[in-house]
């Protein structure tokens, strides 16, 4: 895409009471827009990150057999009631409205915008799961959730309205469940390794699900979470504050000494429901002997914005953001200089034509602005490779290339780049 | 995929009070579920073809220059006071919340959910567009609305809760604007040839938006259509109801005789906005002489799930749904008949296998049901092409084929069949 083109601009500052490290450089270079505290709203590069994000978890999820669907924001509280949760001292998250009375509008019905979707989901279940035949099976979405948070100060990371991936097993016993549970916590280290937050991300116990001792988070280590735990390195295996208790040390075999406290992010949860939903909300099947047994399930979230957050708070610097080339919203930044030359100029073109045809997402910066400029904005966006086209490059007959992570400086020609950038 | 995988089913009844053939289909063939009145969710079947509707308009709308981004669903009623449309007796279709405050809940600051986006949008653009040297530019979003329709009865094509595809063009002038007003009608047009809709639906004069005499919409001929147009199928014309003046008749130089009346549903509208939005919320930009001046607006929505619907109402048959190939949610039903001969199920993975390797989308019908009931299963679902492996099939050396439109039925190998399904 050439940038000249793209409409939206970096900007010098923050808005004015973004604290966040990710939403301040989110903002500046351009990725999202703050529509008001805790609610953003994404700009064509944000979109792009996000669209990966959600491709790499969708790939994953797709591989363990989860099947996707798009559940609905308004939610019935009828259904709610049957599980406990639509009460405000319960759920202290929901948003919720009223439905159209004729003249007499906020007359109507009240209805709640969902904050997740499990009773909204083991109600429609119902219509498909009948008998022993019918499970295990795993369903999954990318949904928006609206959560009335009191304090949103995380920027990007915990929002009043946030998309999620949420997957829900049914399977017909808790040995099934626990199958499934494995498989998928093993995706969730997939999805997060393959999103550049693997050697930082830990399978952390918690405090339990229901019907389980434990839950199991995924904690990202970031000084700017806000959750504590205490992790080895060495084990790979960490434990949430909230149950770092010398009980649950000498259950598992470990000392305080060996353990870390460190700050994370919690980018990714799974936990066993066991039959929490199902029985209010009467999800039962029949098992092999003709008994109806209400079914086992499990819940699975990942928050692609927080995950966009989190490699933003990790991996940004002084100079702005670095993305990543899993997750990166172009693979290569090509910066001509200076965009008065007629000669640079053809040569950006045709180096884009070349790169755009051999599959690589390139943006162009074809601005006629100063070079320090455009390199700060470069910086700013963490585009993970620039390639530089000025009078210097062509007279010396290669592409100049900066990793805007390492800063490793290369000369290349065209099929050399191609060569590259093929290997990510 | 393999049919006894996917965790929805076929049911004999539609949802009790269900009116609309559009949702009676697609609830029965297990494509969306109903939530609420107007409130649908959207299972694998559905979500697959909502997808390839989405995927079409992107091409489409890329390919005039829109820049794809996602607007929030929270709504900061300040900036709809500006422009006078807060108020419920204004927009009777407002769904609000409110914001927690603290112990009080309810007792927070009062938050829209968004019917539509020119408020949010134009207040954004304020940060991109300062100069000439920004405009034009085009912004588009895939977003949820949500509309406190009064009645909702129309299935899935007028919902309390749907995606819309909204672009708005932001232009230095009329003449810029207008430029850009025809070329988003060509798209349009495209998308509804490529969707199947194309012979059925007229560009259609209606009522004017700001700034101009007319709107154009875009109607589908329909008996289920909410709207009543006069059309002509030669002059390739036609005016909706709300216009059809004598005066109007005159001023286009058309005649009463030459036009019929019909039913019609709105599959899309696009109108000038003019300066009703950039005026109030201060959407300026500078000129080439310095000179401030107000934005030149147009806006233009499609609602994915609406063309599902109406495709389902204007080909949907006694025996169900009737997918165009362009947005079936496979291209290829493999029944095979019966599950229990060893032969035909080895017959029907290998075809499975081959298909799929070519690209090809099949769902392949592997259930141990009796013949019928998969062949009214696959009716009823609507896939394109059916192909059948039986005993017979195999006997025979080629396998049978069915179109579900036309019932035309054919014999081929394999790659026959691959080669056919090439010409897509």
């Amino acid at each position: 895409m050439r940038q000249s083109h793209l409409f939206t601009k970096t900007r010098k500052e923050a808005p004015q009471g973004e604290v966040a490290k990710n939403a301040q450089l989110l903002v500046r270079a351009g990725f999202v827009h703050k529509e008001m505290a805790g609610v953003y709203a994404y700009l064509p590069l944000g979109l792009r990150v996000l669209n990966k994000i959600i491709g790499i978890i969708r790939e994953e999820i797709e591989a363990i057999g989860g099947q996707e669907l798009l559940l609905t924001t308004l939610q019935d509280p009828e259904i709610w009631k049957k599980t406990g949760r639509w009460s405000d001292e319960v759920t202290d998250v929901w948003f919720k409205t009223h439905l159209h009375s004729g003249d007499l509008y906020h007359q109507g019905s009240e209805l709640g915008l969902a904050n997740t979707h499990e009773e909204a989901l083991t109600n429609l279940m119902r219509e498909y799961i009948l008998s022993y035949k019918d499970l295990p099976t795993y369903v999954y979405q990318f949904q928006t959730k609206f959560r009335n948070e009191l304090r949103a100060k995380s920027g990007i990371m915990r929002s009043r309205e946030f998309i999620m991936k949420d997957l829900y097993s049914f399977s017909a016993n808790e040995a099934s469940f626990k199958e499934f549970y494995e498989k998928c916590a093993s995706a969730y280290m997939s999805i997060f390794a393959r999103i550049g937050l693997g050697s930082h991300t830990y399978r952390t116990f918690a405090s339990g699900g229901s019907f389980a001792k434990f839950s199991d988070e995924f904690q990202t280590l970031c000084d700017a979470g806000e959750d504590t735990i205490y992790f080895s390195k060495e084990k790979k295996i960490a434990l949430n504050k909230e149950v770092y208790t010398d009980e649950v040390l000498k259950d598992l075999g470990l000392t305080k000494e060996e353990l870390t406290e460190a700050k994370a992010i919690e980018v990714g949860n799974i936990f066993s429901l066991g039959t929490r939903y199902s029985e209010p909300l009467g999800l039962l099947y029949k098992d092999e002997a003709g008994a109806e047994r209400p079914v086992f399930m499990g819940s699975y979230g990942i928050g692609p914005g927080r995950l966009m957050g989190t490699v933003v708070e990790l991996y940004g610097d002084q100079k702005g953001i670095v993305w990543p080339k899993s997750i990166a919203p172009f693979q290569v930044h090509l910066v001509e200089i200076s965009s008065e030359s007629e000669e640079v100029s053809k040569e950006a073109a045709e180096l884009y034509r070349t790169l755009t045809e051999a599959g690589v997402e390139v943006l162009w910066d074809d601005r006629n602005l100063r070079a320090g400029e455009k390199f700060a904005d470069s910086d700013l966006i963490g585009i993970p490779l620039r390639v530089i086209v000025s009078e210097k490059t062509i007279a010396a007959g290669v592409f100049e290339c900066i990793e805007r992570g390492s800063g490793k400086v290369s000369s290349m020609t065209a099929s050399e780049l191609i060569e590259s950038l093929s290997h990510v």
